[in-house]
C-alpha cells in the first residue's frame, strides 16, 4: 500500500513539511454541516474534507483510535476507511496510528496485526512501560515506525516521568534506551510534548537525529518557535509537529474545511519561520 | 447493566472464586469444531462455549481487545457481543477489559466511553506512564474498576520497572502512589504478574487489601501456590488470578469446552488448596 515509514517521512521533510494533523475526530464536535446519515459516514466524510483541505501541508496524519473506538464497530470502520482514504488521496503522506498500545509480546503480535495489516497504518505510538522485549513484535516490523511515548504533553506528566533514575529523569533514560538499544531496525522514534520545550531539548541532545513526534501545539498551547528550536535535528529536520483539535475543529460552521486549512497554513508558516 | 465492580468482585471472593479466565480468543487457534460462517460468529460462538463451561468457577472474565481488533470492525462486534453474553449468562461475574489503555486526559475520556459505555465492561486495565492527572477520566468512573499495570508478567519487565527511584524499584513506587493517592473513589487495583512472586509479595506489603490482578499462571508458568502465598490480602482474598491460553485452548478438538472446564477446575482447586 505505502512504502517505508522513515523513507516517506524524510521525503516530506525535504519538501519542508513538518506539520502533523491529528484526526481526533470526536463525533460530538463535528459541525452540523458535515453530518451525514450515520456516525461512520459522518466521521469519514468530515475526515475526507479535512484531508482534502490539508494534505499538501502535512508530513503525516495521526488518527487517534480512542475517538473511533468510542463508537464501536462503526467507529472502527470509520478509522479504517479514513486511513484508506489518506493512502488514496495522499499516497506520499504516511499515517501514524496514535494508539499508545503496549502489552506483553504475545498480545503485541495481535496489536501489530491490527495496526499494520488490518488498518494499514505506517507507524504506531507505543508505551515504554513493558520494555523492549515485550515490544519486539512492533520493532520487528522494519518498514513500520515505532514511536515510543517518552515525555507526554499532559500537565501531570512528571509524576513518574521526571523521577530520577541513574541520575537522570526516567524519560531521558527511556530516550537513551530507545535510541541506543531498541533501534536496530532504524524504525524507532519518540514522543515528546511541545508543552515541555526544555525536556524536548534534553531529549534531542540524547538521541541524535532520531525522529521526534511533538504533539501539543494548538489546543495544548505549545509554543511553535520554542518547539522548533528545541526539537530540530542536526539537519534542521527530524520533527513531526502535531496539532489536532485546533486544526480540525478550527470552525464549527460550514467553512470548517477552509478554516482547518487556514489554521494548518498558519502552523506550517510558523514552523518554517522558526527553522 | 451490572453493579459496582468492587461489589461484584467481593461477592465472588466470598464464594471462594479467585480465577479469571482471559478471553484472548486468537482466531487462528480456535478449534475447527468451533468454526462458524464468519470470523465474528466463530469468535463469539467459541467464547460462549468457554463461558458456559466455566462461569461457576470464575470471579471475572478478561477479554483482551488486541485479539479482536486484529479483525477490525467484525472483531470489535465480537468483543461487544462477548461481553453482552457474559452479562446475560453470568450477571454476577464482572468483566475486565484488559486493554492497557492510557493517553492524555482528553483522549482518555473517549477510551472510558469505549470501555464502559459502548462495550459495557466493568473494569479496565490502564498504563501508569502518563500519571494520575491524565487517567482521571477513568478514575472518575466510581463504579468501574481501574486496574493499573504495575509489574508486568513478561521476561523483560524489569528494563524500566525495576529501576531504583527514591530507593525503591519504580513498580513499587507506582504501587504506593496508586494505593495512597489515586484511590479516592476506592476503585483502583493493580496488575502484578504471577511470574514474579517476590515482586508480588513486595506489592502486597505496600498496598494493604487493594485488589491485585495476577496474570501469568498457565501458559506463562506462574506457580499457583507461590502466587497465592504472595498475593492474598489480610482476609485471604484480594486476588484475581488470571490464565488465558492454557484454559481456552486446553484442547484443539471437539472437546475444547469440556477441556477448558477441566483446566479451570484444576486451577480453581489449586488456588483453594493454597489459600
Amino acid at each position: 500500500m505505502s512504502g517505508n515509514f522513515n523513507g516517506l517521512l524524510k521525503a516530506q521533510w525535504k519538501q519542508g513539511r513538518f506539520l502533523c494533523v491529528g484526526l481526533d475526530s470526536d463525533f460530538e464536535k463535528i459541525p452540523e454541516s458535515a453530518r451525514k446519515q450515520g456516525i461512520r459516514e459522518t466521521i469519514v466524510s468530515f475526515n475526507r474534507a479535512i484531508i482534502d483541505a490539508t494534505h499538501d501541508l502535512v508530513c503525516t496524519y495521526k488518527p487517534n483510535p480512542a475517538f473511533y473506538e468510542a463508537h464501536g464497530d462503526e467507529g472502527w470502520k470509520a478509522l479504517r476507511e479514513t486511513i484508506e482514504y489518506i493512502h488514496s488521496a495522499a499516497p506520499d503522506v504516511p499515517v501514524i496510528l496514535d494508539a499508545k498500545r503496549g502489552d506483553i509480546g504475545n498480545t503485541n503480535v495481535a496489536y501489530a496485526e491490527s495496526a499494520f495489516d488490518h488498518l494499514h497504518a505506517d507507524a504506531i505510538t507505543v508505551q515504554p512501560y513493558p520494555g523492549r522485549e515485550a515490544l519486539q513484535p512492533f520493532l520487528d516490523r522494519k518498514d513500520k515506525g515505532v514511536i515510543v511515548w517518552c515525555r507526554t504533553s499532559n500537565g501531570g506528566a512528571g509524576e513518574f516521568q521526571d523521577l530520577a533514575v541513574d541520575g537522570v529523569p526516567l524519560y531521558q533514560f527511556i530516550a537513551r534506551r530507545v535510541a541506543e538499544d531498541w533501534n536496530k531496525n532504524k524504525n524507532c522514534a519518540l514522543v515528546v510534548g511541545a508543552t515541555y520545550p526544555k525536556e524536548l531539548a534534553a531529549v534531542r541532545a540524547i538521541v541524535g537525529d532520531l525522529p521526534i513526534l511533538i504533539p501539543g501545539i494548538g489546543a495544548q498551547n505549545g509554543d511553535i518557535e520554542k518547539t522548533v528550536q528545541a526539537g530540530k535535528d542536526s539537519k534542521g529536520q527530524g520533527m513531526i509537529i502535531a496539532a489536532s483539535r485546533s486544526i480540525i475543529f478550527a470552525s464549527s460552521s460550514a467553512d470548517f474545511a477552509e478554516a482547518s486549512r487556514a489554521k494548518a497554513v498558519e502552523f506550517h508558516d510558523a514552523i518554517k519561520k522558526s527553522l
